[in-house]
């Protein structure tokens, strides 16, 4: 189950301030760029908190990919973002596809300051060896 | 948006197989952890996977919580489940939630090995200090 995960605090994005509070535009966002980059999504459930006067609050949300998942959380108010994509290399390797989503999102977003983690999960499963 | 993310790989999990194998046994466990722990879940995708002759293979899973969110793969044939708690303490510090229910299911899967890592996510916001 060795895999990667890409994680990161993302401060003062300067997109449309609408992609943070929406939670359709968010949605749409992640789902389509988990498949551009050739990841599979299984499925994704997002949320819309409102504010009393049922404004939208800011979006909370999770696509589930074959290959793991990805999981965002924005705060419109301060225009942050924390943002995970994590994927196993069960039957190939994903990191690059990982790593292209989650490029592909720092760049839509448009922080003034990222803060990230890298974060290499599980073991690499040898084969056995021979004779041994 | 200062929060807690905490994630552990656990290797050969001593737990009932049927609860890395089923995809309603882990939703289960997985959401009620969290609203034992006092977590409000808004909402949860589980996936199950199967082998070709329809046998369950591995279940794939996240619960969008208030506070952020909780993930979960299992691989059954090793054993092997990766777990993510990850909890933001927006209107309250919920770390001591996030333990209770890390903990929780890995006293549940019971793994021979656990690979552990705690990351402090988001600066903590201060408080404007008066008068500057």
């Amino acid at each position: 189950m060795n895999g990667l995960h890409l994680i990161a605090d993302l401060y003062g994005c300067r997109c449309d301030l609408a992609l943070l509070k929406e939670r359709t535009q968010l949605q749409t966002l992640c789902v389509d760029a988990c498949k551009e980059a050739g990841l599979t999504v299984l499925g994704d459930y997002f949320f819309q908190f409102t504010y009393d006067n049922g404004e939208p609050a800011g979006v909370t949300g999770t696509v589930v990919l074959a290959e793991s998942h990805l999981a965002i959380h924005t705060w419109p108010e301060d225009r942050n973002v924390t943002l995970d994509v994590y994927v196993c290399n069960y039957s190939r390797d994903n990191s690059a596809l990982a790593k292209a989503v989650y490029d592909r999102l720092i760049e839509v977003f448009a922080p003034v300051e990222t803060v990230g983690h890298r974060v290499v999960r599980g073991h690499i499963e040898m084969p056995p060896t021979e004779g041994v």
